[in-house]
């Protein structure tokens, strides 16, 4: 089962961070009702932009969030440890984390990780901050795997995040994240995730950008990404391409998602 | 570079039936115009239908099609080697020839491609019919090279067709059809091709599908399709991915694509 992460509660988007500033518990309750409508599995919920405030604004966005739809996972999207244990502590159903690293300072993170029945996103990345090759990405996996085997976390909860850059700027970036989604998968026997969106950044018509990429990773094996889930081109390739995959048997999903819209 | 084929003039649609039997040059001339304009590299011709006339009538509309476009490539698609050869004698540009397969009663086709500068679509079909898996169509380009390589045609004149069948009906075929790209190439070191519309036969919103399964069987390395360039979504696809697998450098093709829409 593809996990679906809506991204579009982040702080760093300017009408969330407005929406925070002014409490205005609609346009918060709208975005994850529109989000989990269009199909997101989890919410994704990030308020670092709001500095002080944070843990306290994880906090209402996590009372809306749930009383807004019942049965909502939520994905805590945080640099801070301690936000991070609150919301895990707080949410209602099993949370997402949003996320671990290998970096050395982040290692409060793993911890805390650690103590939680919830799905993981793990960074490949480390030390030597943001990785460049497909290599770079496996070898931060196998840090990253070996620091969550020794704090007990298991492997099946960890969706490895590959890093998606722009290939606006980066124009081999889109071979090798759809390589290491393919390598970190059969090498290392572990689940990847992307936040899809970074790859078209700073060209036009994004959208097919990321729809392109999207099916390319899909067969390359991706588990999970944090995408606009009400960028229809973006829901309609995650359909079309489980009934390629054959992974929606005789096409039923395909079917049924096709005659709803 | 990608080879666009334009499958359009085709008379087993009811409307080149119709303009063949009605010899409605202007509706010829438009459609060629419409695929050349929209991106194709090469028009492919089909008369097959009209039987007994059918030289006659690749005639006729190679003589239109040359007429409209001036650097027009012509694929010639016909199951009977008179017509073939009668095609290829006659066009102007370097012809593509759609296609030779590894049956044994189409030695006489396999014949007349040998004797020409073309680019020849070869079906990983033989004697067993429709291959199913993966090894089937291993097997028959296998093969077809042999036969090939006896009568001098080049590997690198060639594109092996792999096959596509409806996902509506065989759910495996899609991953099938990509395997198949992917594993000819690097086994083989050949060149491939897909009639990409079949996939989605019989399946409601078939633009979405085969936009889907274009974006990777581009990834898994597919060298040319007949498509409808036409439908926006498709070139749109080709575009995009070509500025993410690298092939585009600094998006340039992209960027300049988008502009002219």
């Amino acid at each position: 089962m593809f996990l679906t992460i809506g991204e579009l509660i982040n702080s760093t988007r300017d009408e969330v961070k407005k929406a925070l500033k002014e409490k205005d518990e609609d346009f918060i309750r709208k975005l994850a009702r529109e989000q989990h409508e269009a199909g997101a599995d989890a919410i994704d919920l990030n308020a670092g932009e709001s500095r002080d405030e944070e843990k306290n604004d994880m906090d209402w966005l996590i009372d809306i969030v749930e009383d807004e739809i019942d049965d909502v996972r939520i994905a805590i999207d945080t640099p801070d440890p301690e936000v991070l244990e609150f919301g895990l502590e707080k949410v209602r159903n099993k949370p997402v984390i949003n996320s671990i690293s290998n970096e050395d300072d982040k290692a409060a993170a793993r911890e805390v990780a650690s103590g939680y029945d919830a799905d993981i996103i793990g960074l490949a990345m480390g030390e030597e901050g943001m990785p460049q090759t497909v290599e770079d990405r496996l070898n931060e996996t196998e840090a990253l795997l070996e620091k969550c085997d020794k704090l007990g976390i298991d492997k099946d909860q960890l969706y490895v995040d590959v890093i998606a850059m722009t290939i606006g700027s980066n124009q081999e970036q889109g071979q090798y994240v759809i390589d290491s989604v393919r390598g970190i998968k059969e090498k290392l026997g572990v689940k990847t995730n992307i936040g899809l969106s970074n790859v078209s950044f700073g060209l036009p018509n994004r959208a097919l950008i990321n729809r392109t990429v999207f099916a390319m990773l899909l067969e390359a094996g991706l588990d999970a990404a944090l995408i606009d889930p009400t960028d229809t081109e973006m829901m309609d390739t995650l359909k079309a391409a489980e009934a390629l995959l054959g992974e929606d048997k005789s096409c039923l999903g395909y079917l049924k998602y096709i005659r709803s819209k």
